[in-house]
């Protein structure tokens, strides 16, 4: 179980059918940089175009067709001390009547003060002079190679990842992707410092990070779509418009995940989330809106709940 | 200020153009019961048919169209040890694909132990027989009378409340509804012991209530959604078909909010509500789909934010 | 079966709880007036407010909860030479980026030519100084009380019809609608003098009418959802947002009606879906919007057809 | 303006990122073979696999980023004497509530008699045993590479084009698809046999065909989403989900063409769209579905209308 160091010098702005920037072992730890959604690094030099340039792919030995590749997010740590927003909201996330009422989008420059841990507009109006958030890193777009040999733009997301834009996605998650190809082909960039949810100014905090990240391949797990593993949850990511669809595909998949892992029937795993599901409106901006499926561990009825991988 | 007990007789499966039941006035307190969806009293006896027949309404001396109806959930307290639910989930909140292998929906009653704290399946499989979820009671319809004359089904629900079905109706809470009659006529009933987001089973634990609540009338206070707010938080909630739609009435619903009540302008708005909302899926089974739009209080810059009402 | 002439007085805003202001015989025939969506009468004058003010409701006898009313619309004849329409199109139904490019919503006024054959813009810029469209009535608003006691607003729609704004609901069509209370209580108005799919600028042209139609009751053809017939075609029509879910109703409904009264079975019924099926969209305006399923005559097998009604 | 005959070799699951076949100028002609939705050629061999697989890509010289390809449909000659569809419908296109009552999908063949004008099941029912519909060829998928150097199932449709499933793409009818790279990239596939709005049982009469076609490059014309022009009609295509958003792309693309080449405003586009446009379902089934916003070229206002190109 290695630890490579590894800098990126090509990004790309679609995932999949890419060349594999370097290979890691099953279980290998990768720490590298990533760009903000602009292509600007940690120096605020431009050095790869929009939407979104990804970092990798990363070739992981062992994953293969109907495997699972996890990704441990060990440690999300801004490379430089600015990010951007954009305001005001986005014209679809309000009644389309006062769409015309809205300013135009403009961008905001935030400092990332008190050695990251809050962050502040730089120009703030007299309203927003002393308001500051809580800096939440979180990976904004990742995935693997889909299936079917395509190249998607990292605009969106679908099964395999892309741009879910969700805050879950941080430092302490294991994300799940479905291995499509050899080698699953793991992209990642687009990394906020904090984001509401629904991203409803179309961006998180965009800045630049190095990210350090740690692989594993569950062998023969098949899943349908991005899941994650906290210590107290676990949670489904379904991509589609509308939000309805989205939350159909997240929970279709926690029911699976229930009653393939956890041995509940569907009657069973219907009344724990009759009571007990949580949902995530992640993004309701990209081209395909990402709703997430949460499920405390603790209201998991415990007779075959797995330990934590 | 009154303290008023009061027991329904009638019960209504419609809001709007009902006779009020009692006349009470601005900032008094009520007691009373509500009874089950399908209309079972405390003592399990069926004195209402379905849908949610409303206990109510009442009118409220001094509310005029324009205003604003305040109800504090003051506090909900079962009155009896049983509730009941359906499984599996509805057959729209997962793939269409998937429906067909759905078994068919049957009720489970639910005993409410331990004082009311938690509840469990009366009879419970292997895997359910140690499961609990704690008790946290909920309204799940209520409302005033709509505008325009109308009476609607308690099914659903709109601008005037409803079947909104979300877990923040709860006490605590001090829920505003948009006036729309003199004496807003409001009703109350559809109690659940439990129930997660979404209401993926297409009901709560369902049970009857003692229910205390206090109005106040919010005079010249013009709301277009149903809002709440509790010690930390304020939230709206937006009723419509898809999930999209419900969201962009409860996005704008608080974004007038921020910029009516807190003085802020719409990029002001638009940079909280980018880093620091977030959005509950209340219902995602009733005709109407209910998405709430909330903000911890501490995100609102505090410039001019009013203290609690 | 009498011939009725029936001049309105009062005009209702909702559907459902009116008073009946006729009573009819099945087979009866009524020749009344309707008014414009904003309460305007023949005469230029408003004598009742918006939206939508209907004439009626109409008793007509032998109708039971559990049958069908059919209403033959005999003719439909403009009361005036002019009507109004909106523009621009409604922001709902461009790409919200470009809703804020749209200038200001404003009334033009038509002229009905020729006999009331075409309709031209009383002050047409230069680009439209010769263009005309032909004159085709429809009704906009129509239906019978809906179930559960509701009073529901003539601006939207549901099971028992309302506010579709479907340009086939027009002279020679046999509209049928679900009856929920004794005598059915038949409303109608919003005609239009032409109206293009969607109704994108939010009205057809809007103008009074008198209206000839006459009822039938289908004793226990229970249905559920708006359905008519022309010499040439079956429809139905389905209310919802949305406009999956409208299409969703309507194809049921028609799926419906070929297995139970065509003796098809589902995969049959599926085949001529398959092949032969065609959508409208009525309206992607209103509150609920409307899609029809329609279906020649000759495409349905010839097996068991059944003659026109 | 040559004529090519190309016979395919390897055939495309995905649109985009492919290899061109064959290089041809502005406006030549090819007459090429399509295999059918599964990969069955003329022969009843499979010899690519699902979905759709695609002949192509060509290389249309001049054809530049910006630009616009036009594809005249010149005729579509079925290959052999079957197709297949599948029954029931899809369990999207009903309510959820009865998608349990389907019976499972099966496969069904068609017959194309009378030299291929009209189609019957091979093993009909009784009820269908007469029951025949007309040919009228189309193809079900065809494109352009997309932009972002993205590779796009063509189980899918976008901006591009891809597996739209309108029948209006047809013989007579000349399809227009943004250009992204040089030399666009045709590719085409999928053709039917027959099939009826909204695709509702997933598939038309799938076959395979002898195509032929000619490229024609629109110089400088910048489009957003696929359009067509037949000799009576232009239309535009917009292809998302829901069904809402695929009709907001068509209109605004309708719009703008209305404004962009015939010299009318918005007001003026939105009258004629008012009253005029008619809309098509073309395909409520594909991962994106695809609506069609149609206007018959009568309705256009004279004073600038373009000739046919």
């Amino acid at each position: 179980m290695s630890r490579h160091v590894f800098l990126p010098k090509v990004f790309h702005n679609a995932i999949g059918l890419g060349d594999p920037v370097l290979t890691v072992d099953d279980g290998d730890t990768v720490v590298t940089q990533t760009i903000d959604a602009w292509g600007f690094d940690a120096s605020g030099e431009q050095v790869a175009i929009r939407p979104n340039p990804m970092t990798g792919p990363f070739f992981v030995r062992g994953a293969e067709p109907g495997d699972t590749l996890e990704v441990m997010i060990d440690r999300m740590t801004p490379s430089r001390t600015t990010g951007w927003t954009f305001a005001p909201v986005a014209s679809n996330v309000v009644d389309p009547a006062i769409t015309s009422s809205l300013p135009e989008r403009g961008r905001s420059i935030w400092t990332l003060d008190h050695g990251g841990r809050v962050a502040r507009l730089a120009e703030a109006s007299a309203a927003l002079q002393h308001w500051t958030v809580p800096v939440r890193p979180m990976i904004g777009c990742f995935g693997v190679a889909p299936a079917l040999n395509q190249a998607i733009s990292t605009a969106t997301s679908g099964p395999y990842g892309g741009n879910m834009d969700y805050p879950l996605f941080a430092p302490g998650t294991r994300a799940q992707f479905p291995v499509s190809l050899s080698g699953a082909l793991f992209y990642l960039g687009d990394g906020h410092a904090s984001q509401g949810d629904g991203e409803l100014v179309g961006n998180g905090i965009e800045t630049s990070f190095e990210v350090e990240f740690t692989t594993r391949v569950l062998k023969g797990r098949r899943i349908g779509w991005p899941r994650g593993e906290t210590l107290d949850e676990i949670f489904t990511v379904g991509n589609a418009r509308p939000l309805d669809q989205a939350l159909q595909h997240a929970t279709t998949e926690l029911i699976n995940w229930l009653t393939t892992d956890f041995g509940l029937d569907l009657v069973e795993a219907s009344h724990v989330l009759g009571q007990c599901v949580q949902f995530d409106i992640a993004n309701v901006y990209n081209p395909a809106y990402s709703v997430a499926c949460r499920l405390p561990r603790k209201a998991i009825p415990s007779i075959r709940q797995k330990a934590p991988l």
